[in-house]
């Protein structure tokens, strides 16, 4: 399906410049949340909780309407060199609380809230291990979570559809897809998307690391995007289509 | 230049939908700073402040090359209804501390660290009122203002380029550019494009508020961008033109 | 009517020792607040912005009583050298604590609670540049917002009088009126006081900053103080009576 | 020496309204500290503590100038009613804050940095018990506490003077010396005023907190406070005359 | 009583090995809160107040069950060199969160929450001065200073028993009662034992600060702790029996 | 070897009184550290990570001795009802603290800090799923993620001995071994035991939940916790061994 032209350096790994890394789904991985999913890319390993409560904020109280929120965190020797721990500091860092809020937004555009009732649904990804593209693993596993809570809640008309993510960059001038951490250094470019397993958008968050890019460039990202979430959305059907 | 289809509502504002809003850049707001812009998109006005010291960062020192960040902020009675002061809540938000790293991001996009020697530029945006479209007028304005920054140090040669900003996003389906808040509040999709006087992307960040959007919409919206950011290139020239 | 006596160095900008710098009141700079004003003293600059809403702080609900409170705040570029932020710091310093609280005190002296009914006006003086006297222009100023925010309010009883204040110092052992920012550095003495319209006194706060000051140096300062708060009161009234 | 006017309602604790309360310093009540001192205010009962460093804070190194500052807390059960933790609350309120400053500010006033050399004395005013006049029997009792620290150090040439602290006020129309609580809560106007022990005035903190006050009222107070002044200083000298 | 074997070095302050320091309990040491004891253990000044008020935390309204909890904090000056206060720090350090539990726990384990009824009592134990055993004299003293509370509640029943604290530790491989400073620094092993007055156990917290300790030391240092916590159960007897 | 005695309630997993729950010790979990483990004492899940750093906190540099710490904390859905996470809550409470410190003791205890030289070894301890003495699991498997983390660095003498913990319990008055959750919440008395793998004790930290213990019983906890800490020690080794 997918081929390296022959006319630029391969990468690390071996993988085709529109290969996805193995990715695998390990549902239930926890005993007390309603949903668990332990979701894999390469060496990225997040662990996405979704537990299930009665009752919805104070803001929302009263409207018949449910709720999805998320927080996304590292853990100290998730990365590298081991990061200062988030509640010793004090303070959540900028780069957490956007992926945080990103991931709660991606989950939300899948969400009827009215089927869902006045209960909230709270996502916790966890990055055991990071080795880049920790924020499309989350997203990706944290839909299958969300879907196995939804079902343990009795409320799988909640979901509207699914939910998945990518990363793709631009390394040495070659548009790539699912950039593990030697790749995401060194991109001139970097893209986050997310999608719907119907092919539509939910999020496009691309940045220049270094040059700014054209627009040219931007159509091959997306369509490298367009390529990895259909396969995304194919493993995490095939996920809970499993026990 | 513009026109608005018969076939759909008009905008509140009578504009048409590739049309900005009046925009102004007042320079020299400040006595202090070395630069320092009154940005103003309709009703939206943020003061962007660029202050020079020598120096830079610990992490940075004796590297040779400068720093440049930002932070941006709104007044509490800047919004329709009065928000919270951050800083008696004791904690930043996560859309602050998002909207703070997309400035410097894009600002730092056009500079050449080597020419700036080690100095360090920080630009401070605050929003007196809020109107739409914020971060955008902030890093349009924010632009002007480290233009003057370089200038008052002697270091010109340290901007390769020029940022501009604009929102663009789809109400009742159709593609619309400078949101001002009724429109962004309605929104079905919303996306921040920052772009280089060179026509080239910097950053793309595109949100669905509703329904997912398509690759075609996308599209669009991209379109309407690159005009709105041609047109903010150009004002932007004409303000440092001036005395 | 004021003149500077011939035995002494003449202040910088010119003014005789008993003199006002010039004073701006402008009303309605911002669309949302129920009040606003940006207030002038020379080159300090203070948005004060006073935002009404319905209800009353907990502690005070079902007392028939409303609310009126003050936030002081500068912003990081409104000082010669950059300030932090501090929101960013995570605390709010001792010196705005105190300014804050000394802004509400004084606004607080000529409220009728019971007229104004279990309303709450948050008072919000922002310092978009600083040139001495920030605390005593954001009084005067703010208590111009306070008058607009109750007529919005349809509430002009609750105020039971007006409120002034300004800054006055020894300089070289001569009594000083309304210091700026290279007077209020080398002041031996400076004292902030805040009167009524009627001529009484709200605050007396004077701190010995070199030399402890005698019972005559005093007097001579509480003196200019009244004269000073007399015409900005006049001031108000002018500003309050247009449009 | 003095008289309680038959024209109005006597003291609750029967003191004249020129009249102190009992006052106590108690030198050397800790081990540790170069200096301390508990001092009594009536019932109001203060901790003062001394310690003395070699060095002094980053900003002030190698100018050859020492320092001094202060901190002034309450213990929880210290009021009426209990008051909540500080160090739990994870902030510092105004008050708190306000009074720190006073303190130092007041102390700073007789230093003299060069003979003190470069070393740091931090004053801790921890109140055992509150019954009005906190901040002022801690000024006067943290006076002697430094006295004595500065004697540990060898460095007596570092004080060029006395400090003293009385609060005044006006209650039910009389201005009185000295309130407890009782009093205190019932003031139309309060007052703080900090003295030299030559009679000089470091610090005047007025406040009306019913009605505003005349310029005949504010001279009774002052008179009162100078009275209040000079009795104080002569206990800390005795006091400092002792073993 | 007690006697020092002749084959070790004698204590710096001449005590036998199983003997406590003077031991005072000074009742009423407040006017304020429903109890409060000044206790000492040698140069070890604890102040314990316990405060008393109608209602419980909103996890237990409506239960009929009474709260008893406890914070414990050190003045700055209360030890050797200054410590910095906590409020400053704006967070609470871990040892003494830890010793907060621990004298809460300790307190509770001789509460009948049913006779206490829907009342609170808080207890506030402020270290005036540190030598050593600081949180022993505070559970110590704050069981005293609880009874007193519960008596002015008209509440005594509440109370099912007594608790008292020793520290106990090895130094120079002798196992001694009550450490005071000097020997807590040295010591091998160090434990903290809170016992009932019926001499059973509540707490035991026991700690190899250098070599781990055998099982038989471990019985050696249990036996020193009944011996000290039966004669602070009869000292807690009479100061109560006291008026 | 274990037996239940037929006079009382069986455990609800079935286990004797002195028998663990499966232990099971996964090394090299982690790609990054030094050292890792994930332990699991039954349901019990701890992800250990022993980071290794060149230099040593600054309180310690230039004595050519390493250091070694400790931080604890619960992944939000890892308990039975999620926990909110203290990175969120801007503090961290006083259970994570002390467990922090108690793991950060237990390790140091067989560490020889010359042979360590100048390095740093950070324990972090995070529990992915929680069912009962996820403490003393930590601890047990800290010390394999460190003694792995000893060998990368060629440091292997640093090590002078081994460390495992156990919790004990009285569970309707009788001993127990390994607590799980169920049967921690019903416990009268609750002891950890942190032992060397020569059965020495580096910390007992025992509860009285319920009623207070008498010595015997307390006996008869310390026994059961050295016959567990006998086995999880050779587990260890077992562990180590292996590839």
């Amino acid at each position: 399906m997918s081929t390296t032209p022959a006319d630029h350096t391969p990468r690390a790994d071996g993988r085709a410049d529109d290969e996805l890394r193995p990715v695998k789904l390990t549902r239930n991985w926890l005993d007390h949340p309603a949903g668990s999913v332990l979701v894999e890319f390469g060496g990225t390993r997040v662990l996405c909780a979704a537990s299930a409560s009665e009752g919805v904020p104070r803001w929302r109280k009263g409207s018949g309407l449910g709720w999805v929120t998320a927080e996304y965190a590292m853990l100290p020797a998730s990365t590298n060199t081991r990061s200062d721990r988030e509640s010793v500091k004090g303070r959540i860092g900028g780069r957490t609380h956007e992926i945080s809020r990103l991931i709660g937004r991606s989950l939300r555009a899948v969400i009827d809230y009215k089927a869902l009732g006045e209960n909230t649904i709270q996502l916790d990804c966890d990055v055991l291990q990071a080795d880049g593209g920790t924020r499309t693993a989350a997203i990706t596993g944290a839909y299958v979570a969300l879907a196995d809570a939804c079902a343990t809640l009795g409320k799988t008309g909640a979901l509207t559809g699914s939910v998945a993510a990518v990363s793709v960059g631009i390394i040495d001038g070659v548009p790539r897809l699912d950039l593990p951490y030697v790749e995401d250094v060194r991109a001139e470019t970097d893209m986050n998307v997310v999608m719907t397993g119907a092919g539509s958008f939910v999020e496009v968050q691309g940045t220049a690391e270094g040059a700014a890019f054209s627009r040219a460039e931007l159509d091959a990202l997306l369509g490298l995007a367009e390529t990895g979430c259909a396969q995304l959305t194919r493993m995490q059907r095939e996920a809970l289509a499993g026990a």
